[in-house]
């Protein structure tokens, strides 16, 4: 993390100034926004947390709720969502506070002896080389904190403003142009609406008011899908047990019914899932009677000849949902497409909702607004076109089809009682299934399709490892100036800006025929995509940022071997920027372990959110220009 | 870092619930206070955070200034104390704000242009295995920020009082023995007196007061060594340079004199510490009128053919020190040794002050308080031996000595005039002194000597690489429970307790013929040391935690295997604590990386500070009852 480019300062250099807009803006709701977020669960927060890195611009987060959200819902934080909260500088808190899933146990029913069980497998929860991040279990109140705390240290000093319920969202582009969607809010204490209602306007709303959206409505769309089909009790616990894997993430499958076992942070605390049966638990579930006593007695059914004690309830509840999903994200009806651009949009439970079980649901939700986040930033500071915003609907709807697919066989395999198919059942149907999805559950399986943003390359060959579509899988490198181990996928910041990643020929970057000098000079020049995609007076790495690899070690190369372009000057006092160029660490050299083309080198091309949107030779400078045309503004 | 013993509650985990006794205490200046705390310095500063851990003690700590340091003075962060911060939680912070030193370079005169420089040398900054904690360069304001935030987080919510000066402290146990220290308090306005005096009457009082200390004049001891004998400008800037290694610690050693370039945090700024020379700087020096301009005259002199820009000056400070030194650090007189216990300290700056150049200012001073602190709050708390509080004075006294001793090698090499001796001078000379004290620069290299702390075992063969008497040097392990991988040595928190490291024997932890199990069976018997030394009502582990590490796979093993005092129940619900056991981590064998005895297994005693006070054989449980006897109270 860089600071202190305008001038050094005493204090907490993570607390950025405040934007010189801010003395100009009333405290209170404002009636004009750039951006309304309703909602602040997983999806609206994060989205705020991004906008907040665009301080110039006015972002409005509201909820009907009373305050922040205490204790309880989500826990489960995949390695790509611990990605994303490192582009916020935010990872080392979470990693350093929350349990971190190594392994995974798995429990049948005993051969021998039915009514007891045995662990059948153990596997690691993350294979290698996965990500660099962890699973991590964090509980999503502690998520959201670190994001509102992260808003608060920003520019913008973003506050959400709580108990405003929005009734309604209405888009009128004729009587108001510039501001063309108004959202009516309606004013509560604990939930009751106190009579009083305003409204504001904005250019964009983005509904992240969860499964009962009222902003899906207001647009006209639903949930379609699967109802309620299955119920978990949750139960958040301080217990005794001699269940040994209790410090572990364990699955069971007995004949009594199926427990997810989540260690949760701190050492003690522990989060059970237990299967509700319609049959066995049907009083409890018909009445809506169940208590954390009743829960745990099931708990026990399950783990039986083991035993749970519990000794303190920290949360619990009764979860029941179906797999659902709208078909788009946002107001653009199937006839206007192409003909008008989106002004309102849907994130996370608004748009699909899916069982707890693969630990999807707080992750999706903010990937979606993820996606978005830059994307509305980018647009409204005048640096994108406005023609990416369609994009978000097409990327993150087929996303959230294939989680729903998958959540449906998932569930299903989950609840299989072993002997559904008699004693032939093979133990390890559900222990494979869980394996082989485990990209897929890191949240790393995703690739977006070819749009203007993702292109349809003939070039992947020249960088095998960093496939087009798919997130860019970082690799540790070390970093020239200072010799220091780093991620080379943490040059990414939550900044809105693009990265060409330059993964050098075998050439010295000195050398006259060095392919990756002949890109820096292009880079330089004035058709270089930075001169045209850069406003003036922006820093030159503030829309697109160059990062170098060399292939050679770092301490055969030094800074004054490297070409100007990647030593860009900065801020006020035009300092250089010494962080651009890395070179590989020999452990584990970036070049095999991404298969990347040694003799031609390569050039990625990765959209602010890290998603691989281009390959290309280095050379293929007009390539980069074509490309970058369709997302960025001259 | 474990939490929700006591119940799962919303809000950060890291802030401990306040200490009921707050609720009695007034809020202002006390009139009595079991340790009192002069300085709010890097030595009192860490003290205090020590002492927040024993929050039933009421710690009090002034400073003269009017509130904390806001910039400057020292910068560099040892690998040793970074492993201190880290027992407080804070080393995450630390490392990711700060600048991480990974090599150093070694510039001189070109042989074939005596007015050039040319590169000579480049090391490793830290050797491989010298500590899982890399040098940091943190500025010290910060550093004491850390503090403070951590003092406010705990369960005493200390905040230091500001604008006292503390005049005179006086020892007299006849009139009151409870309370034998007498600190009269100046009110301070800005530095200038208001008048208003008050006094506070203490247990114990801590001179933390800097080179100028007030309680090392009030307890007749004074600072012996050489006056001020060379003068150092020290300027933190956003420059612009051609030099090459500006991102690299770098040492210069031109005909025109001698500079050192430390990178700082941020990816901007840097430190240059620049020789002024008797001669040539004579004017600037007499006069005193050294300015931003005239030193970077000088770094320009010396950086030749290279040259830097000042944009912008942070900080900037003439550092005129000598090495000197007390013969003592506590106020027990020559003759009254062993007659009577110490109730006065000196720590830090208050009794050895030397150059800035080997960056061991900040370190050994809050490393002094370090070895102080848990020897009051245990002593205090009733659970240590008050003999213990001799042991500050001889430990520290001795290591101050070492480090005068070094600093005046060092200052001198580096100052040599490489044409000092003529051509032939050695030019690896410098380099190769600095790589050999790169341990003793790095805080590892201390050694206690033999004392009621400090066993000397001839057991040391069963483990080599826990040598008695310095830090317990940490390894990679896996926690059994949750498949975790940590650090072993991270087990040690800031919190006064002893920890018994049993690497065990090769059996398997349940067989009978385990000599692991034969200790723990001890552990748990009314002999034991835990038995003994616990006060009733204390969790078991509070003063005596063991921690094993077997020799087993962590998935060849349970905790269905481990005796039942490595699975401790604590807090009011009498949890599991499942922390307590490790296995070789594959990818480096403890057992072979520490040279521990795999036949017979070993047990190594850890003092609170987590120097090694012992290291004996798996089944020498008497002698470990006696050797913990001297220190513990029954
Ligand atoms: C009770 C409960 C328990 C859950 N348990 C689990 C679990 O155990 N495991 C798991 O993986 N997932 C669980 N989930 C799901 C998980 O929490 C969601 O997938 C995730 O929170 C979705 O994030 P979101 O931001 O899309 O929506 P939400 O987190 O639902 O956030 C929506 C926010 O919008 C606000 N809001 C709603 N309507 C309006 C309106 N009209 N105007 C203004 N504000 C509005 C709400 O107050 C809320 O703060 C649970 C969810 C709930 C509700
Ligand atoms: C101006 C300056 C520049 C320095 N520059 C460097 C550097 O560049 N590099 C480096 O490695 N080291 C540097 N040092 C040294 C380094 O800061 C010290 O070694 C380190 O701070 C020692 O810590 P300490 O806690 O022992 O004492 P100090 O940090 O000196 O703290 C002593 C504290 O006690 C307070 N105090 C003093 N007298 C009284 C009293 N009578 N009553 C109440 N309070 C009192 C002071 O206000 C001060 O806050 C510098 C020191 C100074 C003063």
């Amino acid at each position: 993390m860089q600071f202190y480019l305008d001038g050094y300062k005493p204090g907490d250099p993570f607390v950025a100034d405040p934007h010189p807009s801010l003395a100009e803006r009333p405290t209170g709701l404002p009636e004009e926004a750039d951006v309304v977020i309703l909602g602040c669960g997983p999806a609206g927060l994060l989205l705020a947390a991004q906008l907040a890195e665009f301080p110039e611009l006015r972002t409005v987060i509201v909820d009907r709720r009373d305050g922040p959200l205490e204790v309880g819902q989500a826990d489960g934080v995949a390695c790509r969502t611990v990605e994303i909260f490192e582009t916020f500088g935010l990872a080392d808190q979470l990693i350093h506070e929350g349990y971190q899933v190594n392994e995974v146990t798995f429990w049948r029913p005993d051969p021998e002896d039915h009514d007891s069980i045995v662990r059948t497998g153990r596997i690691d929860d993350v294979e290698d080389d996965l990500s660099e991040m962890p699973h991590m279990i964090v509980n999503q109140a502690r998520m959201l904190t670190y994001l509102r705390d992260h808003m608060r240290r920003s520019a913008t000093r973003a506050e959400p403003f709580y108990g405003l319920h929005a009734t309604d969202v209405q888009v009128d582009t004729e009587s108001n142009a510039e501001h063309p969607a108004t959202v009516t809010l309606q004013h509560l204490e604990d939930f009751e609406p106190t009579g009083e209602t305003s409204t504001i306007r904005a250019r964009y709303v983005v509904g992240c008011d969860g499964a009962r959206s009222a902003t899906r409505e207001s647009i006209g769309r639903s949930l379609e899908g699967d109802e309620a089909n299955q119920s978990w009790g949750v139960l958040d616990v301080l217990a005794v047990t001699d269940f040994p894997d209790i410090r572990l993430k364990s699955t069971i499958q007995s004949e009594q019914g199926s427990l997810l076992i989540i260690p949760r942070e701190g050492g003690y605390l522990v989060r059970l899932y237990i299967e509700l049966d319609n049959d066995r638990d049907a009083e409890m579930l018909q009445n809506r009677s169940a208590t954390p006593e009743k829960l745990t007695a099931v708990a026990n059914r399950i783990l039986h000849p083991y035993s749970i004690d519990v000794k303190h309830v920290g949360w619990w509840s009764v979860y029941e949902v179906g797999q659902r999903l709208c078909d788009r994200f946002d107001d653009v009806g199937d006839a206007e497409v192409g003909s008008r651009l989106p002004r309102v949009f849907i994130a996370g439970d608004a748009c699909h909702t899916h069982s707890a079980k693969a630990g999807q649901g707080m992750n999706v939700s903010m990937a979606d607004s993820w996606n978005l986040g830059w994307k509305l930033g980018t647009v409204l500071n005048g640096t994108s076109r406005p023609e990416v915003l369609s994009t978000y609907s097409a990327e993150r709807q087929q996303v959230a089809q294939e989680l729903i697919d998958f959540d449906r066989e998932f569930a299903a395999l989950f609840s299989e009682r072993p002997d559904d198919d008699g004693e032939e059942t093979d133990p390890t149907r559900f222990q494979n299934y869980f394996r082989d999805k485990g990209r897929f559950t890191a949240g790393v399986a995703v690739r977006y399709g070819p749009s203007v943003l993702t292109a349809a390359s003939p070039h992947q060959h020249v960088a095998e490892g960093f496939q087009l579509g798919m997130r860019f899988h970082s690799a540790p490198v070390i970093r020239l100036a200072d010799a220091k181990p780093v991620h080379l996928g943490h040059a990414a910041r939550a900044d809105g800006a693009w990265r060409l990643y330059a993964f050098a020929d075998r050439a010295h970057p000195s050398a006259p025929d060095s392919r990756l000098r002949e890109l820096a000079e292009f880079l330089a020049s004035q058709d270089s995509p930075i001169a045209r995609f850069t406003p003036p007076d922006a820093d030159p790495d503030s829309v697109i940022d160059v990062r170098a690899v060399l292939q050679q070690g770092h301490r055969d190369v030094t800074v004054e071997d490297v070409p100007p372009v990647l030593l860009p000057r900065k801020g006020p006092f035009e300092l250089i920027d010494y962080e651009k160029v890395f070179c590989p660490d020999p452990a584990t050299d970036i070049f095999d372990r991404r298969g990347l083309d040694r003799d031609h080198g390569a050039l990625v091309v990765v959209r602010p959110d890290q998603y691989v949107a281009h390959v290309l030779p280095l050379d293929a400078h007009h390539e980069l220009v074509d490309f970058l045309r369709g997302a960025l503004v001259e």
